[in-house]
């Protein structure tokens, strides 16, 4: 990492026909020239600078790549990969948008492992988009795993109400079972307790859900999921001394008063940590990558494109994910 | 149904080992004698003087019942079955007192069937209880769709918060996906709309949600679950002109701006529904089983058994229960 006192934070501006290129936009014309981290948007100016037109705000001053080790305030833009700016149709995503947002991940990731930035922030992407430009990896955070060689990871949603790690991420419903393990249910648990126990200063208190309805009754709706795997992962976290509780039925471990004895929550698909982070936390939520060689936040919401290039989305996420990158950076 | 003014609402008292006897007899205790609704607890007279006893909560007169079809106002108890209420242990369910809070629920179907009370409400259960006893239902829904010979049935939990129709409720998620058909998904979209019409005294708005992340990013993330079935269910109810958005993605169908366009919620499995409406809702959600030709509310709660019988159990969810009951009746 940079050595010095102010971090430098390099934001993915997602899909150019989205709305992660305007939030990017946004957020930068407002960021104050006194602040203790600079940031860099890795997109396309001529993208950018159509965007700003047409929204009436100022496109950050580009910046060439060997520049970006001494950008250390304020905001610029770095132009990679060849987008044809003048083709993108707000709010259509294409295989050409998908290729252009995958590029500049590729590259922010790169930067990362060359130290040349502190941290990525990665704004929405469109994961057909990537899908039709013949991307293998399902979103950022496969991607980031197989870039640093990262085997074990996770992702976990945080924001002021709760924070979950989810052992499954972009699995269809019916395969999810098929996909936990006592290894990756463990990993989630000691990376969550690891990750919230740092931020906090002292232990986390961990809550695992189980994967059925009721955690199983007891194997009455269930395969024996909660038997055969999740337990087995909580009692090799407690035996390391990990303060761990569950498997806990799904719809009572987000109970208010269960929310307040719990600082992370180990969730076994997406829905099921998302959905209520989503209810309770409206708009401020972070997702963050754990188990990275590198720092990596995101936005929790999606490239909205029926709002796209209009300036009406909330840059609240974004710069909630902002602010963590730089806490853990 | 009765044609006095007066509803009858027979309370069945759950799991003698557990929380329902005692929340039985608190909500007994305070209701008014003026109140437009009379109350039958029916468990067992020498059960719930023995709670009543330890807790100091007097236990309502007993009634027998060939004087059921005339008790107009007030509260009684009814006994029906033959538990040995002194060998109770409280927090401890066995197959004896699985089989006597099913036989319970068993005489309130068939009272409300004969038209001997007006609505039932039913108290926590013990489900492995009920299994041990050899009863072949998973719980009290599917027990009344059988007694009742319905076909077409759907378990809504509501609150002032949210309301959720469940497509499916007791099966191990693994197997979600197999239960779901393009019949029970317009089933489920048709009760839950007549119930809120009904109850709104308008045309209901209803959110269906997808089954997997995302709801399956156009395929990405699924077995095109949300494209085989739920796609056509919700044209088909389209049709008939109701008013129904979706597929949407789980996580961001419960977010505070779209609940504000929401009335009743579609969601594919117990979870789905239930972990985002206990975090919202509370104590005070009510189970509702639609399609029936009786009217059954519940609490949304279990047993409790870790604090059974000691008066602390809240019993917010038995009133709204009562107060939804008498409402539908």
């Amino acid at each position: 990492m940079d050595k010095s006192s102010t971090k430098r934070i390099g934001i993915t501006i997602g899909d150019p026909a989205g709305i992660g290129p305007e939030l990017a936009l946004r957020v930068a014309s407002d960021w104050p020239a006194t602040a203790q981290a600079s940031l860099v948007l890795i997109g396309d100016g001529n993208l950018l600078d159509r965007v700003g037109t047409s929204l009436g705000i100022q496109c950050p001053p580009g910046i060439a790549l060997d520049k970006l080790s001494g950008h250390d305030h304020g905001v610029a833009t770095l132009s990679v990969g060849s987008l044809a700016a003048d083709h993108v149709i707000p709010g259509q995503w294409t295989a050409a948008t998908g290729e252009a947002s995958y590029q500049w991940v590729r590259f922010a990731v790169e930067a990362a492992m060359r130290n040349q930035i502190d941290a990525i922030v990665t704004g929405p992407i469109q994961k057909e988009a990537w899908h039709d430009a013949g991307v293998e990896f399902p979103g950022h955070t496969e991607l980031l795993a197989e870039m640093t060689g990262t085997k074990e990871y996770q992702m976990m949603l945080t924001s002021p109400e709760i924070s979950c790690v989810l052992v499954t991420i972009h699995v269809p419903l019916a395969d999810v079972a098929a996909a936990l393990t006592i290894e990756n249910v463990y990993q989630a648990i000691r990376l969550g307790s690891a990750a919230l126990s740092r931020s906090l200063g002292r232990p986390a208190r961990v809550t695992v859900c189980g994967l059925n309805p009721h955690a199983g009754e007891n194997g009455l709706f269930s395969h024996q999921e909660e038997e055969r795997i999740i337990q087995p992962a909580i009692d090799r976290a407690r035996a390391e001394g990990l303060n761990v509780i569950g498997p806990l039925s799904p719809d009572t471990a987000f109970v208010p008063t269960h929310r307040r004895k719990t600082d992370v929550y180990v969730c076994m698909y997406h829905d099921q940590g998302l959905i209520p982070l989503k209810a309770l936390a409206f708009d401020d939520a972070v997702n963050v990558t754990l188990g990275l060689p590198i720092v990596r936040t995101s936005v929790d919401h999606g490239t909205a494109m029926d709002i796209a290039w209009r300036g009406v989305a909330c840059d609240k996420s974004l710069r909630a994910a902002i602010r963590m990158a730089i806490d853990l950076s």
